[in-house]
């Protein structure tokens, strides 16, 4: 590969189709609907990948991305974020167009948007099965109950069932503790069911997070899953106990300008603006990132860990073991494995293939 | 101001000039050159600003950030980022327009852009005041002066001075704090004045980091300044000791999309890929951005704080006394001051002052 003289983010190509493959099958073997999220990526190119795997539906976390992913094809977008009456117009647009499904939290968004949208939307609810973010917490049953009234007596929306996203199996660190998260969110979504069997309508239940879909055998209840981070890994992932360093499929490459071997330490170009300032923390080590090497087709850890310490805007400084300082030069490229390949690919904007091919990303208006 | 409906990074006018004026009339009262670092706002519009208060020169932190300023007319650009051999060819496009100056930290940079080099380019040799980032440590005389004979014997690197940014500032807490790091500061530039007196060209110092650049008020040995973040100031620099909260000049609009009255607390459409993932502590709340409201012409804390506990990609978690929940609906709009201005208004990319008219930055391409 040719010198790199600004970051960059590679991605393996055959490791993310890998990643995608077994998430595919695995929603297959358990019956589920596949809809994965594509804030991980933003990509039309990755979203091609996916659809070449029979894929259908997909998940989003704002109305311009479903935009852009409606201007690729997709007709089937659930907007996987609190509805926004304020963005009634926009959404408007797109149900005109293909199949939305919102998250509707609220009965004062769903009498809002009934006023407001002149073509059917589908709704979710969301339901916060413990990670204290949003939705309505699955034991209040008649808060629920209300909602799905209102929400039925509106115009346009149609209650399709419940959604939740269990980011609290961040906080696991291994499968069984995954595992742990996983069957409560199971026990929850069964008992929703029972609870709300006496409607007529037949209503569908979604998860989505990685950590949960990447390790779990059993997904009783549960209708649809729609993780989305999965697609990349990143050190965040392995460390909660979702994957293997081998299964990370994006990693930055960045030039080393300058070099302290009394510290250990070099000096690359790659900063808060590319990495994120999202920090990882292994035994007394906090950072940034982790340098990894290239093996067959896959990334690996070196034989002596070294990190990405600290991050200033467009500095990166990455300190290694002392018996390896000698082979790391002025010039020479480092890869580093991300912690959170979302927040990574959202800062960098395109991917940089193995043969050199340059795959872009939406365009962010913010 | 008419609802937001997304994420809006605000610009307050007048507050920002207000912060530019005072560092340009101390620049001016103290003899020294200001080159404003625009890392922080990443705008031309800004940059009108700045010009129009007499500033002549600047300083960036990547060539492409340069290359943005000199098609905006400016021409006498400060590369503060350790020198990259392999982006030569970009340097010597820059080099053959206006008057660059780089950081040069080795004789092997040194010695590979002389090869490469075709326009003269002034370079400062970097010094590490006691950051433990980038630079040589200043009382490492004899490793500085071979790195000035090595970049004196090139053809067309000239030796102009010193840079340092002591980013350790950034630890202070007070102003007495920020006011040793900058006494120790002085203490080694005057010892770099006085251990390469011998020389027979005058070379010039320049330091930047916002922290001292704003509460210090002698800047005895010192030619230049280059802070960056005073333009804007953010909650970091309050709670260094910088500035107040009235000086804080960009506060991210975000709409309410749920309410949790039970947590006192709302979530807002404006997460980690709006904020980012900088951190502060206060006490024993460790928060992403804190609640301002408006008061005449600047921002000011409520008189109960309320605080971005979390957040996720798009998702924001504010958390209210439980006083003031009441006052909070969804569809409101809330304004989050940043933890860190630099990183909110990189990831923003545009800016939208108080009549509505929206200002743009560069476009970055990673």
């Amino acid at each position: 590969m040719q010198p790199i003289s600004s970051p960059t983010l590679l991605l393996n190509q055959s490791v993310c189709k890998a990643n995608l493959h077994r998430m595919v099958e695995k929603a297959r073997a358990h019956n589920l609907v596949l809809k994965p999220h594509m804030k991980t990526h933003q990509s039309k190119t990755v979203g091609e990948w996916i659809k070449e795997e029979g894929v259908n539906a997909v998940t989003v976390s704002s109305i311009e991305m479903a935009q852009y992913f409606v201007e690729a094809g997709w007709k089937d977008i659930t907007i996987a974020f609190p509805a926004n009456p304020n963005k009634s117009h926009a959404l408007n647009e797109l149900a005109a167009q293909v199949d939305i499904t919102i998250l509707i939290n609220s009965k004062t968004v769903a009498n809002s948007l009934s006023e407001s949208l002149s073509h059917p939307v589908k709704a979710y609810i969301e339901i916060d099965t413990g990670a204290d973010r949003t939705g309505i917490p699955s034991e209040n049953t008649e808060q629920i109950n209300d909602l799905i009234s209102a929400i039925q007596s509106t115009k346009q929306l149609e209650w399709t069932g419940f959604y939740s996203h269990p980011g609290h199996s961040y906080q696991a660190r291994s499968k069984a503790e995954i595992s742990k998260v996983h069957q409560s969110v199971l026990k929850q979504a069964q008992a929703l069911r029972e609870r709300f069997s006496f409607l007529s309508n037949t209503f569908e239940i979604c998860i989505g997070d990685t950590p949960c879909c990447s390790i779990a055998e059993s997904f009783t209840g549960i209708d649809a899953i729609s993780p989305g981070n999965f697609i990349f890994y990143d050190l965040m992932q392995t460390q909660i106990g979702s994957c293997e360093v081998a299964d990370i499929a994006v990693v930055m490459a960045c030039p080393i300008v300058d070099r302290y071997p009394k510290r250990n330490e070099v000096a690359i170009h790659g900063g808060a603006i590319h990495f994120s300032k999202e920090k990882l923390r292994e035994g007394n080590i906090t950072h940034y990132g982790q340098l990894v090497t290239p093996s067959d087709d896959h990334w690996q850890l070196p034989h002596n860990p070294a990190y990405l310490v600290s991050l200033s805007q467009e500095h990166g400084i990455v300190r290694f073991d002392p018996k390896d300082m000698k082979h790391y030069k002025i010039g020479d490229t480092v890869y580093i494995a991300p912690v959170h390949s979302c927040l990574t690919a959202n800062l960098m904007e395109h991917y940089k293939l193995a043969q050199g091919k340059i795959i872009q990303q939406m365009r962010k208006t913010r």
